[in-house]
């Protein structure tokens, strides 16, 4: 049976935020931040609608959990996110001290694993693969009918 | 004499972009962004005031200068900024595929030059250096200020 809490559950509430994009037209990208088993902020890539290469799953759920906690840092939170986040945002999980980060798909092209040298905070723990194959599944739909 | 076009002149615009951030608290670093030869977008980093870690001068300067000219991509664009950009803001200007960066005082810890795998778009020119000294001491000053 599944958890309640389980990495599964936040993850499929990540997928949800990346149907979402698929939806409007966006690269299918979810977030979601749980800070005490609790989800805190829920984000999807924007980069179409906002028209702006920023505006990343991962960015606008940093800054949104941040908006909720009335702090910067999120050292006792968890982000789940759909895929590997790539270099810009894997900087950005560093300067906010990110507890733990759980990723579904790797992406060997742009994630931020590409880089020898640490990106991430030294203190942030990472999973990944959960939920891996529903994740690049929704990307792989996408970019198919993108075609 | 300097001319009005020249990179010092525009990173002196960045300097006092930076020198608002100092008034202000905020770690100073500035930035400008210039298409055709003219000023499109200016910022200053925000991280306190904004309560976000990702509100670095170069990540709001390439929201403004994206959401000025009706386009994502900044490839006919120049970043002027104090102090050269760290992992998630190369990452930042890798998306806006940025045309040229300049960069006035080196960050041997934070910056983006710390990777050996690329961080910015290949097609990103990148000049530093430029006004080094006075980039450098505004920072200086700020963080002796602080201790």
């Amino acid at each position: 049976m599944l958890s309640v809490l389980s990495d599964d559950h936040f993850m499929k509430a990540a997928l949800q935020e990346a149907q979402k994009a698929a939806d409007l037209g966006e690269v299918p990208v979810g977030a979601v931040v749980v800070c005490k088993n609790q989800i805190i902020a829920r984000a999807h890539n924007q980069t179409e609608m906002l028209n702006d290469v920023t505006a990343h799953a991962e960015i606008l759920a940093v800054t949104s959990a941040a908006n909720y906690l009335g702090g910067k840092y999120l050292d006792e939170c968890t982000l789940y996110i759909t895929l590997e986040p790539c270099t810009m945002c894997g900087g950005a999980l560093y300067w906010a001290q990110l507890g733990k980060l759980v990723f579904g798909a790797s992406d060997d092209k742009r994630g931020y694993k590409v880089h020898k040298e640490r990106v991430l905070h030294p203190r942030t723990t990472v999973i990944h693969g959960i939920m891996e194959n529903e994740c690049s599944a929704l990307l792989k739909e996408f970019f198919a009918a993108k075609r």
